[in-house]
């Protein structure tokens, strides 16, 4: 019997939401009964069907979905820019100069010229439509947008096709805006969860937003997002008004994740402070592990954040130089090691597989009711 | 039968903690099974003798609580001044005169000098230290300290008298210092808390917290204070780890409180992102509703904020002069009206009798279990 309404409507036995860029994570999560969700951001269109046929073939017929951003407005400077070779011309050479600059003081050799992406990489609202369509193709059971109101074209396809639709909020006038776009499913995240979010945490966003929703006459089902890293965590939130829990950083701490060794390791080091919401990786507020970036970018003078993709394709290529150099043994750049993360990295204190973490969580969520339950003489 | 250890600690039948500054709020809600703590920073000694003794006369028996804000530390440019004469006079005119510039804007009448705080007045170790000896002559059964690590005396003074003390902690480190000085209780405050509050959420910050106690041996209840408005939230943070739920916010909205009608108005009208965590008022981060004095303050030039109790020694004067035009009728004044709240002000629909608050988070309580219960076959 399905848990409740979200279960109903994608298939979830037990409605943990793995929100991942691992297909490895969302196979083994969806597997142990959980729901895996593929972010799909990263991938050209051909690159994201070769994944998600993969999925298709490991994941035993468990149902899985899939993230896309379909930016909703870009930034005017930006639309004229029609392709990635224009997007990188527009950007102010001193920002390589910057990178540059701040990565030498840390041993990583100067790279004197922005690497420019791929042609359909970079997150526009073009690119997001493609990998949308590439998704619909496969037997997903949920299809959600990450940033913005999730497009037209979502919401009919997803109709047709018998798809739900998620959308991620962090405020309640978004959640009603997304219900009347015609999502099925808002994630309703809150400010401490990693990659782009709000300033409202999640234990008091979960409630509004369901009250919200309710008194617009909206049946919306609400997942909470944002530092869920437990069992008793995701009761809580259930007990809050939601119907399950989406979750994103207690996975980039499993060794299937696309996270370096480096990472993983700082993961596990870190206090639930050691965070940062910037807007210097992204071009919109992100939380991500704080390193001494962070307090670069505050100090660079004129040099502002630039919007979204061009911030991203001066901060992406530096990481990589930045990994890749941790990698091979450079242990002052270790120091600028980052990536998106949530508060909830201070509840991580081991490196365990994707299928434990399931686990764990289900245990977790079972005697955080079962206790909870008989202090008030229900058992 | 007690629910759990904070019960036994404390007496409380049901483990909702009620901070307020009005002395009816805590005796109505101890009455009503809940437990009552008056927070005593605002009164003089024999003001705070005059107010234990109404509530001892007027709680039927039913346990309470007092709140003291003993300074650990104090900055170093105030500790040489030991009166508030001497403080008033260490304070840069500019201050006063941007004060009175801000309030005339919104045709509030200046005021040439600050009025100086009547002696033992304000936020010092002393008055802390003699607020605390009037609260230890009555009947309690807790005391708290709201900031810093709770003194000695206190530790000492609580354990002679079998009085539990709890301190108020926004990350693991000080839950742990807190412990190690001999605490008994925990409260672990989020982010999202109105007043003084650090940058953790307190979903995350529950079971941080409870886990690193555990971790060093210390087997001390945690309360989850920060962004409460619900049973349904109560539930949750004891399913996430806490034993009860520590609120503040909440007891503003009730005709029982210190609260003007104005600020009552705001808060039902607010949105959970209605809210700053600010220095402007008290001199350290405290969240407190949003309204032009705090981006005035922002752009306020070379005027920085003054260290604690200075800060609070020119805002203050000012806020009761905005709550005085607001209540005379002056339509402008009202939209500096101000006070320190949390996000949860998103979930203040109504203004509510203490009495009432009480009984619906015990319904929302109970009802969040036994529908979480039912959902894994438990009835």
């Amino acid at each position: 019997m399905a848990m409740n309404r979200v279960c109903e409507l994608t298939g979830a036995e037990f409605p943990l939401f793995a929100f991942s860029h691992c297909r490895d994570v969302v196979a083994a999560v969806s597997r142990a009964g959980g729901f895996g969700v593929l972010g799909a951001t990263r991938f050209t269109p051909e690159q994201l069907e070769e994944e998600l046929a993969w999925i298709d073939a490991h994941v035993d017929g468990a149902p899985y979905g899939v993230d896309v951003l379909v930016p909703e407005v870009i930034d005017p400077s930006v639309t004229a820019l029609s392709d990635n070779l224009m997007r990188a011309a527009a950007i102010d050479p001193a920002y390589q100069g910057f990178t540059n600059d701040l990565l030498a003081r840390y041993g990583i050799a100067p790279e004197p010229e922005m690497p420019i992406l791929k042609e359909r990489m970079g997150i526009t609202p073009e690119n997001g439509l493609a990998l949308m369509e590439v998704a619909f193709r496969h037997p997903i059971k949920l299809i959600a947008n990450a940033l913005g109101i999730a497009p037209a074209a979502m919401i009919t396809r997803g109709k047709e096709l018998g798809v739900p639709v998620a959308a991620l909020v962090g405020a309640k006038e978004h959640a009603i805006r997304q219900a009347e776009a015609g999502v099925d499913i808002i994630v309703a995240q809150g400010t401490e969860a990693g990659g782009h979010c709000g300033e409202v945490t999640t234990l008091v966003l979960i409630p509004e937003v369901v009250r919200a929703l309710g008194g617009a006459g909206h049946d919306i089902p609400v997942l909470a997002a944002g530092g869920i890293m437990t069992g008793g965590q995701m009761a809580g939130m259930m007990a809050a008004g939601a119907q399950g829990a989406w979750t994103g950083s207690i996975w980039l701490a499993t060794p299937e994740a696309e996270t370096s060794e480096a990472f993983r390791a700082k993961m596990v080091a870190a206090r639930s402070r050691d965070t940062i919401r910037s807007r210097s990786r992204t071009g919109k507020p992100a939380r991500q592990l704080r390193t001494p970036w962070h307090a670069a970018w505050d100090d660079a003078g004129g040099l502002g954040t630039l919007p979204m993709p061009l911030m991203g394709m001066v901060s992406e290529p530096a990481f990589a130089r930045i990994e890749r150099a941790a990698a091979a043994g450079n242990g002052e750049a270790r120091e600028l090691v980052s990536y998106f993360v949530g508060q909830g990295v201070g509840l991580v204190e081991q490196v365990r597989s994707s299928r434990q973490v399931v686990q764990d969580f289900r245990e977790e969520f079972l005697d955080a009711i079962t206790e909870l339950a008989a202090s008030v003489g229900i058992e």
